[in-house]
């Protein structure tokens, strides 16, 4: 490895085989991550089970699939997101051991058994039925990052009473993302129950003053309850992954 | 008046006294709601004890003494918005018998004593301290024009309980405004659970992406509960002067 | 019902059937809206003829049909808004006595005879002939849930004359809907010459600077004449429940 | 003058006085206007009493000084705009002959007697009191360039008899500037009614979803009445220049 | 006609066949403009052979064919903006005698030869190829209306040389309307080198920061020349009519 | 408390003191919250040593000086945001124990000794000398509500390195927040390097197109790296919050 | 050429073949580049190997196929950006010889074998496998403007690493363009770190708050790193040409 | 230096004094730029004499005072923008040799004489009087970093022969700077003219729809002419480094 080739590196300098204007030569050359960064961070998130990611609304199903046979080479999750019904044929028809939800539009594939890295549990809570594509994104990439999941949907703040029904469940839950769309209130709603830090993901679901998902992004930025966060419109993935982040400290 | 203008006209016509040329030549210049519409609809707004209204930002002191002046003169009641202590003290100065209200930033004037004429109660629900200006120009506008009006300030949804402990007293209203900053999402909790016509008031207190009220405005627009429409940022008195037509229905 | 059964509890208590400690920690289950809000009034809504509402812009034909199915089960209206007359007929060879209106857009099905709820009448005001799907929503919603209208449509400001020829019918409305695109200027001048609240409706209709209905939005919202409210860009459906629920006031 | 100096050159060119070498290099120096266009425009637009025009918002009083010399020089007209009262007062008190109008905050000057130059009238028609300052600043503009003006100030659209009151006198304009904040739709119906052109200047007064002009300019832009143009927020100068130089065709 | 009517009734309330009650019943049901105002004012637009207008970005094919006939029935001129060449053909199949013009996409009938109104000529300056749709239809406008007219295409500013090379017959234009996207700076060109009144469209040519016309929109409202107002993005019908309009005067 | 008032309410229906018809009117009346949400969580996050928050830009000091008054003989922290120096000087004149950081802008008081809540340490990564008041805002908030906080400060983009130079330290953090204003790159490379979940904040330091922090708002949000969330602008009491919420998990 | 024509005409009034009355006509009719400016600049740009530009996006196949044959026609290098492939093949069904690349989506023609102008290397690095399109387009821009080019491609901020590894060859590059979409911190990582002029090029990959590439725009212009300037989102052309004209410096 | 801390560590681990499991620590541990990149690239530009840069606006004159002691100390140029009059003065009490240029608003001092760096002049053309700080700050910024710069002030598009009259001048520009507000127009009509690369800099200067510099912005962003690109608003600094950068090319 890098570390490794470091080592080797310095013990050729001591036994004298390369002589010191090389050796800085090569250490200049030498990758950043490769003496302590990203390189390595990335080796060891992987090595804890956290799956690489394709997004997959800017690529075709060729250069997907590319991806997805190097990571497979090097033992790795796979995750695919915004991949359409279409596309994930195409790629299925190539690489058929891949899973599709058509709901998350994400192609997953593990390469073991789910293993549970998260202490608690992440709670998703989604305002209505338009909302469960984002929600699902949120939810699938928690559980594969090894998270466990329960789902809180079509509780919006219309008749947040459905909401508060399954008050003490969510009282439970160790992380908690919000999806809505519309004026996204929930998160605002749930930021003020809910001891848990509150991750928010604003849906482009809404038309007119909803201009594709702002109204509920700037309503979830100026959130008057303390404790919550925002990723960006229809960011289901991010949500996901933040949580299975926060939910293995 | 108007009408017998027109009726005087007429049997001058039928006298023979006015040629019918002319006739026709007074009737084409006649203002159009001399027939019928504007004019007289605002003659009957006023009987009914509707205030004519100075909008205070744009005028001096002494703009809206003349205006005031004007009123009086006319028996009728004067309310005048956004008016800050120092333009509220030069008017008094000319114009002792002036009320100013320091927190609505209104100038008032009844030319009596006050009258109800609204049927039921207009709830003014206000979700933070700082909202509480354009709240109070809400509930004096609603007030002076005849309606009783009760006020739930401070039930914001970071707190939500807050609101619903007064729940039922809430219930009772028959138009309800919600005055709301940051995310603007009481309008859409208190729309889900009221049953009367609901006002919203976007304010602009927040900082940073509120954007001087847009993040309410566009929340409350995009609203998920029905029943809830929307006037200007911060316009307190639009609010109860709707709240106040609706109210005398 | 959710009344009954506090009251069947609160008896075993008494009756001490069931320990204090149990019954505790019962009621501290209940969904909130079982000790008085939401729901209750949700279902008073629904018993006086109010329909529940199906937003078909996000939903598939096959979760319409669904939910439709539920609604009918307790004997409910039906009203589905945005959907197109391909989702439409799907729906309807699976529900065929759905009724689709093509220019509001909507399916609706009533489960008895219209029944008049509304005191006075609601008046639809629309600009042009492109803004009809938007106000025959409006329209259709509110006489769905009750409220007799009128309509007067291409009545848009360029010729603003042909307002003013059904000057005294539009003034006997009680309440009245100004569905507008392009400059929204018809809720100014509609709004300066009735005495009934006004419930504006921006349009998408028009090109260019009007960016999707802003510039009617805006417009409408920075209305100088008072007693005008604003709902979301092309909301008919919204504007024509706010126009009920005051018409039955 | 330019073109002198060019038929000058040619004879000497002729005469064999001026190598054609030396003749090339002068003509390519020549400024572009010198063989016809923008110079000798400026100076036809100058001999023809147009005023040249100093933007007095990025200005000191120094640098205004100093422009109305150069002016003064020529025997120009001299037009600053959007001067504010104290630098008003500091450009008088070295130029005491410049005359200050503190409402539409011009310092104008004229070489001669006013000269009628517009054959038609030019009608000025502004919204509210708080319009005035843009209002006036356009009426003194067309004034200035020889356009007689009439004013229709305080007929918005709130309470649009008073503009109808007025009608034959406005149709009779020439050329109609209409001035209005807020939601604009003065431009929209007097568009509607008036045969002239008409030059719509939005005005940044209002609050909230006015966002300083934004609304007005929006539905002035997207007016449904032909024969409406629109110039800048608060522009009431470029309104009154247009104004003139349609009026003087 | 309208004016007639009043004079027969006038008469009539002279001549004692109708009391004066009943004459002030019809008056004040007389729409606004029979005394005097819109009605007349388009009554004598199309005497002078300026066409009704239909819209056909909004409307089908069968609503144009009906519009059509009911102008043709009247003997005005027709003409319809915004129609896709689909759209045409299904109009032409029902109405031949229409002429399309598929660069300007508008249909349009004069019912007689054309004749001239306007004094002088009309210059379309035009900065690229891809604003051609827009200025057609402005240059289509503004002839059918009365006015000849001078094109001076593919003259933008990366080449301003292309533009001052037409100079001198853009000079000589009454009035000069400028057709640009991207950055919209051909209007300032145009306006620092014409007397003529300048009628600037933004087109919403470009990609990116041009966001639709918008920073072209912006650049023309901003323009530093004076003399210039703007229209709606890719109005070329509004420039056309309006540059007509001011060419009659 | 409450828990124990409808504990003592059902032990009184047991004993047949209160009938099950008052009974039950006082189980609807009773606020939700007290049967198990948001009030209740409210004290468990005193219990904590969570402070009460009192937003002081819309406040006076007055107001401010009430609210302390409440929150210490509950025997609470208080943590006063945004309190600018003259406004701090008046409080502190009535209440001379509250301390105050001029540079983080905020007044604080803790009833007893700091004690550590948070497992880890929340590390705050800073860009510029101009973010430290949000910086130190977010710091101050964090270590108050019992985490350890170690400060990156002057590390942006423009010189990265600075950064890397720390990065062990760095990378040992449980929760890092992010402070950037301009084009708050800051957070995609930070993202790109730490483990920890990483919060960050958009600052409004910057000009022109900053637009007060939307481009660092807008930036962070669309951040390539995963792991990250987004605060409103300026709000580094929320990154705060948030970050103790995680380090205390 | 135009340099000698004029001469000619000089020429010619010195030998008294031509009046001076006409030579200043037509010295006046003279395009203003024929007496040194755009004209002869484009001549020269054509002279040295710089192709003329055809926007293809806003044109049909047959008006490229026609500019195609006026450039060849004249022995120019021919370049067409924006081409999809349909319009890509329609135009090399009459111009076989055309090269289409389908990742930049360019039409081009060399007349000639390539020649180096530039005096360095220019570098592309592009931030995802998204932003190829625009990075290739600025890519083959350049070198066919003569400048050598070397790509970095796929070196975004999330894994910044990638980019320090190919740190000394990037040092090297003379000019280098940055391609990122999202938040566009690239730009600012690589200005930090650069000698060479930075040209950033925002791209519209993204979705959500990317808002079509505003998020990457406006993050490269307030970018805190000096010597890089922006160019229009997904202007790839533009970013390579400015390299190539900065490069032959 | 760093490279020479590198060249010690591995003689010394030649030398077997120092372990290779410690020098593989202190390796990773140095700081990125210690191999190779920033931190060297800074040196030899500061040896090139380019002065670092403090950023006056959000920095208070102790700030200042504070830095310059350390740039001075080392022996560097300084460069301080957007420093108002009286922060000037205060730094100035502290740092007498400080010079203030109050037009660019900027400190500024050089350790020994100008020395010329650029090749060739760097051009800085100006739209009108306003733009002049901005203008200044780039031309001192150029000037300061070794070029010769030559100014073209007040040659705005509204009088575009004032900007050709200075054509040959302005054609022997090695780079060009565009500094305007308003519509920004000059950039297109200098980028259509000259040869060289043109950076804009877009200005505040303007009102109404020039929102702050936003029509500037977008109109220099989507500028037709190629060559162009565009730094942010108000950035006279950035401008004129990069034209620095590009001149020593």
């Amino acid at each position: 490895m890098d570390r490794a080739r470091i080592e080797k590196l310095l013990r050729r300098v001591r036994a004298g085989r390369t002589p010191v204007r090389l050796a800085l030569e090569e250490l200049r050359s030498l990758p950043f991550e490769d003496v302590g960064f990203a390189k390595v961070d990335t080796h060891r998130a992987l090595r804890k089970g956290f799956p690489e990611v394709i997004w997959g609304a800017g690529k075709t199903a060729e250069q997907i699939v590319g991806l997805i046979r190097v990571y497979r080479r090097h033992g790795h999750a796979v995750l695919a997101t915004r991949v359409d019904p279409d596309k994930a044929g195409a790629v299925r028809r190539q690489v058929p051991e891949m899973k599709y939800d058509p709901v998350a539009r994400m192609l997953t594939l593990r390469p073991g058994p789910w293993k549970r890295v998260g202490r608690g549990v992440v709670a998703v809570v989604a305002a209505g039925t338009s909302d469960l594509p984002v929600a699902e994104e949120a939810r699938l990439t928690a559980w594969l990052m090894g998270s466990p999941v329960r789902t809180f949907y079509d509780v919006g703040v219309a008749g947040i009473h459905r909401l508060f029904r399954s008050g003490p469940d969510l009282q439970r839950a160790r992380v908690v993302i919000v999806v809505a769309g519309m004026e996204g209130a929930l998160a605002s709603v749930v930021g003020g129950v809910v001891e848990a830090p509150v991750i928010a993901v604003p849906t482009s679901v809404g038309y007119g003053a909803n201009y594709g998902g702002l109204s509920a992004l700037l309503a979830m930025l100026t959130c008057c309850a303390p404790g919550v966060a925002v990723v960006n419109i229809d960011n289901g993935f991010g949500a996901g992954y933040l949580a299975a982040v926060i939910n293995r400290l």
